[in-house]
């Protein structure tokens, strides 16, 4: 009995992660103007083959950073190094627009639901490069909407390059330890200087601790710190423009910060999240002085539709594993998986969930792209606001779950690395977590209904749409009591 | 600003893992007599204490086993080699009788409970120990029901002994390429021979490719063969006991055994599981001719009831991290987390949850523990042929979501590694596949109804259960109902 | 006290590779024209740069190769994978002209003298790049000499290609485990097809298990195979052209190549050496029938001076470091060490072995290129026969123990990775080794002195050059004792 | 072709690393009396089967160390993991009384003999355990010279322990970063307390930075520092004990001491080399104040003994391995490799040299035996302090070359690491440059003829040696003349 004599099973096909996708095409139709369609459709079909054929053998080659603190004689030097997967994907990220489809708005309020349909079928393969570009994407529109001249010159043409010799990367630094999610604890402190030593402005001198800094290896960063008394909680928060590797500034991690340790996580392997010291570092204040916390909202609201992207994205991923190894695996009597109902109703559960958070997540991206053309009406702008932390929050909990799912429909060869499950549950498990729990993201929401205008609105704008759907029924009143009690009832029946 | 001088967060305070937690001692309670109750106590007390100060810090020491298929000179070796953590944590585990203490029937029609209790308190640090043992105790039980006199003198003490120099463990190999978990299309041929080389009679040469064996590291092994032909399907295939290291054999694998792989597996990292090819490798009928399904039956109810405690185990672990973060972890205003209602409320669904597993888990204990002491009415026997799907399938299905909003309970902090949630939903996700997935176990529990009595009696019971309690309603006529929809009302709402 | 705040040794400035070595200007100078060495001035400058900024930090990106028998679903894909520093230094090699700087031949017969300076000054930081290039220069030379027209238009040209995309490397398949470096043992045998599948000629199939196979990766390989009876011994043996990764043949190692394992070696770590077993490979035949070992003498003779030149490339670079280091540490009273007379005369020492082992290497290098451009006198062709054993066995023999000395001139730093010392010495001690011990070399001395004349006329030559010399004395007579001792006096006395 | 079919070379019978040496019976018989030889040789004969059979094997088990310097939550911890091997080797050197057979002195005088004959044996399969080890013994020493009461009472007796569970293993913590070797640029500072903390007498705090520290793992350590001010050199250093992990100090390394980090070498893989800080670590008074240095001479001359044996004892075991080689490989024609002469004129050169090693090293070795037993002539103490030097400096020079000629011996199967060459050199390697370079040792045998009599009484004895050899000749003379050279002759003529 040699090994090579023995049954192999042949491959699951690859599908094409658009157009063979059960959902994205009609999302795509349902949104966007035929003539948007027409114009993107050759590149989402290049992207595909490009994702089928580049991308996803990269994936052997995206492995854990490393950081080497001294050199050989004695000198700190904290030496960050990504792998070579890594750095490739980032790359070709950048030549693919994943950022700058949205700020060239060649399809004007449309763009965002081009580039997020772009980032959502990059997912599978990409290995969370959300998590920087969303970042990066946050930190474009900051400076768009409060950077001063030389930010917009300098910096924003570089957050949104397509070249990656040229670009920047920027992360964000937000949690210390006591603190957590809680900024108010901040105690990061931000000292001003007299003199400004570059035309940014007038710097600052940023100490403090950031116990999960992502995109360590960036080129800048956005960071809140405080600019008050610790006693003034969030009120006394600014939000500073932190180099890290500018062009401009001489060596790796010259602004006084050193990296105590990589992080050592669940999943997110290829990202490098670390802890940093500040020490008098020089940052340059963004927006007004100790308004912090609502500088920084149009990043969060910008990271969380990425976050929900990974979600779904990744869930597509996982289904279509699934549901292409059907087609391809005999079982007993010599009958494909695909001909068994037992097996293909579980994938159709799957896939009707999946595309009830595609539906939802692409509805926020469509608002969001609507918002940052200036088309939006008041109640549009409404509803983007309250729904930004329910498709954060509400893909994140449901996705996982889904995918693991997928991966049992594989029997014992889903539980192996290589068909790639794991990997994508792993990371896919930080969207629970990063931008804001389930709790945050409810908090967060009742945040949003205070202003007694977007709960309204919402729920009027809810009853038109459930009064045109064929199930009517009592869904208004349902709809209305559910709201009513929010947010406890978030999580198990939003 | 140095690292030494930030905040750290105190780490959360060890519990008890039986004592401590929040449902097991209610289920020993109401399960066992008192007097078995105070006869255990002192060991479980014991056994808690030694889970935290010895057993979990052994944590970084188990790694991924090692395979070495040549030696210097060219020789296939295929020299296996476990990490020091697995090392340990067996013989810990020998040590603590986690099979034995079922076989030496101490506490009679109890001894399933007591030992499962302990099974169930070990989970969250032994590492999926529960993959060899619990195969090993199947052996055990198949040796006791079906085994030769020379089986049942030399091989049932060492696979039930309680000294790891003189403990055997037994893996259990069904799974090849072709059929996956569908034993009907097993290729691997038996052939008998015409001597007995042993007292364990008449050997059979057994030829074929096994592609998920775990615990590759044992001493033996069960494997189903076909004695027939492949047209037969699984009416054609004996059971076969596998001798890998006996002390009477000479060296390791010399039983022409190959493994060609060691699989790549997305969690349970310190076990070894392998592809295996079997090259006229010696093995000794159990069981019938051509009865090995019926044979290995018993074999797979008992690793089921494993697989489930290995479910509930784990999340008690989780919850029970998420419990004790939330006593020393302060939020806002200096508060501790344990005194915020929406978290606390997230806490109470997942404590809910782990008390239904718990005592659905246990009761199938129960009854297993008077069956195999004889003292199981045909009623209970009935019931607990119905259960045994039942419990294994539906506390995979429903733990490891569970475990993740355990995870997401600690923010950030829980997507580390250091604090555990990580490697235990990893390991957790293979109860969903492992002997048998939720389908496989929907399909058993429907065959288990077929006799027309099993189901029968099971509605009976269960009516009087219903009667007897507090919120009666048309809960009967609603489980009628479910029961008649078996098993695509399974995953949703069994 | 911070680490931070503790001194901290300047780090030894890089010096140029070639024009701060104390010994190639010399012997550039002393061999070529004038104007050959203003010609390629600009290039070894450049160089030398090159080496300093762009490739010695590539080193930490030089790591194992790895295998991959199998892939997900079971099928044998012998995958190799070697890493980016690896393929990195390949294409700047490739760039570089490594092996066409000596078949372009735009300097004449100085072009390998051109060639062999640039690869000296390469050695340093190149991780024993002179293994597979080696083997492609030899077997460039093989074809230019033996190939048929097919091979000088298809293969030739690869073989010396300056594009990367474009370029094959080729291994060399001589050694089996039974004869080791005695090639008239070889097992593989070839047997021949009547059709001819290419132009390359009618294909033989051969069979058989070579067991040191470096260059795994390369696009083809020379080997020798068995086209007669083993009684023959090496006169029964032919030398083949085997592709492994042409482009115009499908997948890689598709011409039935299995790779059973890498070595593990204890240096060239880069560099993946096989197993190989050819199960029925399809080879082409290159030079006469059953004239395999007189077919390969070019190529020996050409990767033997690579051999030479890594030897003493590798000197020089520790030989620099050590002589850079002394030039910044301070010893007992502030002074630094290059004002310390013991120090410096252990590092005079070790310069002049250095100075004498690369003049005799250049001495060789020089006479081969006269040779290849034909214009090498009977009395130098025969020069070259008897010297390149020598310098290749000499080199091997006195190098890496003078590298030890230049580690332990460090001190402690000497012996930590960051410095370079340790793999250095562990990739040059293959240099005993690989293509020929000392003895095989000493004994390839003997046969090159059976023809009368090629002792003779070296000592006539020998004895010209010492009555030049101001050291005259009785040397001449010495030496033809010497001579008369080769070579049991080899390894004490050359 | 199957690799299951190729010929596989018959692996090299382990030889007796004691009675099937070709040289160590004859030491021992010629230093030793006859009736310490019977009593030892039981004792040789099992360690030399334990080391086959029990210690051989752990080698795969060896590994580098591990740091881990925060926890979870953030706090520095700096916890130091070695490997199983490692650890295992410990344990079995303390067993074995790899000290204590020199301190128990049960054979008096020739106790020495006997524990370094032991010692010798071990090295091969130790991994470099004489490192840790051979600082305890120069810390036993040290006690029994120059400790209190309370140190003999409770230090001496663990360090000389044969009970792991009791031993205590101590360090040497000299080398600073800007002297190296060079003690009189000490920085490290010594600060006394005026209370007694302990028994072991008033406390001095230590503040600075040590770079190489060997045996980081360890429980205590011995240091310099300065106890006045830096202009007066060595003459203001004192000697130290300062605990790491004593039973009656509470946590790991709680004694104020920060490990940055661990050194990347070359070699010695299992032992934890470290960069330490001591931030006011407690230290306690050995030998006289500002006599540091004259205090720990005895300590180095102990160390370096080790570093003698650890160079023969490497050199013995490639050389058994290289010998036995030849007597199962076959070469062309079928005959051994040992029958051919040109193979064992080679191997025949490396025994002359590693006989000369042994003896001349146990010869200071029964020096040392005599001196701690106080049966040493003054001309005996003279000649020991003359030699220790010598021996230690001279078998490093002499035996990395001769084992690599032995790695040579194998072919390419000697450059593979499983035939333990690398390893071997690779530890070897660091012989050169602890506890001295060569360099250093000349000195120090300059400084020892100092005194006039030393170097006159060794020429006496000397001449008297030469007197009765058969070869008489003018060797006196010689003698005479090479001595007045030293130390510029010691590398090259010694």
């Amino acid at each position: 009995m040699r090994v090579e004599d023995i049954f192999h099973q042949p491959p699951p096909p690859n599908e094409h992660p658009c157009w063979e996708d059960p959902v994205l095409p009609s999302v795509l139709k349902r949104i966007l103007p035929e003539s948007v369609l027409q114009a993107i459709e050759p590149d989402l079909t290049r992207l595909g083959h490009d994702l089928i054929n580049i991308v996803r053998p990269l994936a052997a080659q995206v492995r854990l950073p490393t950081i080497t603190h001294y050199n050989a004689w004695g000198e700190r030097i904290d030496l960050l190094q990504t792998s070579e997967g890594w750095r490739t994907l980032k790359n070709l990220a950048v030549k693919e627009g994943y950022i700058s489809n949205a700020y060239e708005r060649k399809y004007h309020e449309y763009s965002r639901v081009y580039m997020f349909a772009k980032c959502m079928m990059m997912t599978g393969d990409f290995h969370v490069i959300m998590c920087p570009f969303g970042m990066t994407d946050g930190a474009a529109r900051l400076i768009e909407l409060f950077g001063n001249e030389r930010m917009k010159d300098e910096i924003l043409p570089r957050l949104i390059s397509r070249d990656p010799a040229d670009s920047y990367l920027c992360g964000q630094w937000m949690t210390e330890s006591p603190g957590g999610s809680d900024v108010s604890r901040t105690e990061t402190k931000a000292t001003p200087t007299t003199t400004s030593s570059t035309d940014l402005g007038a710097a600052y001198l940023l100490d403090g601790f950031k116990w999960f800094s992502s995109a360590a290896e960036g080129n800048m960063s956005v960071a809140l710190a405080r600019t008050g008394d610790l006693a003034s909680g969030s009120g006394a928060l600014s939000l500073f423009v932190v180099p890290i590797r500018f062009q401009s500034f001489p060596t790796p991690l010259s602004n006084n910060i050193q990296i105590h340790r990589l992080k050592d996580k669940v999943g997110t392997h290829g990202v490098p999240t670390a802890e940093l010291s500040l020490n008098s570092a020089r940052g340059w204040l963004i927006g007004g002085l100790n308004e912090g916390v609502k500088t920084i909202a149009p990043m969060l609201n910008i990271t969380r539709i990425h976050s929900a992207i990974h979600s779904i994205g990744s869930l597509q991923r996982c289904l279509s594993i699934a549901r292409s190894y059907a087609t391809v695996r005999t079982v007993a009597g010599g009958k494909l998986l695909e001909s068994i109902p037992l097996h293909m109703e579980n994938l159709a559960n799957i896939t009707i969930l999946y595309a009830a958070l595609t539906h939802f997540t692409f509805g926020a991206v469509s608002l969001l792209g609507k918002s940052e053309c200036n088309v939006a009406t008041r109640e549009e702008q409404a509803r983007l606001r309250l729904l930004t932390p329910a498709v954060k929050g509400f893909t994140a909990l449901k996705a996982v779950t889904a995918m693991e799912e997928c991966m049992a429909a594989l029997g014992g060869q889903g539980y192996m690395e290589e068909t790639g499950f794991g990997r994508l549950i792993r990371d896919a498990m930080v969207e629970k977590i990063w931008e804001g729990t389930v709790d945050v993201m409810a908090l967060d929401l009742i945040r949003a209904t205070r202003d007694g205008y977007t709960l309204e609105s919402f729920c009027q704008w809810a009853a038109k749409i459930i009064s045109r759907s064929p199930v009517k029924s009592d869904a208004l009143l349902l709809l209305q009591d559910v709201i009513n009690q929010l947010p406890s009832l978030f999580r198990e029946n939003f």
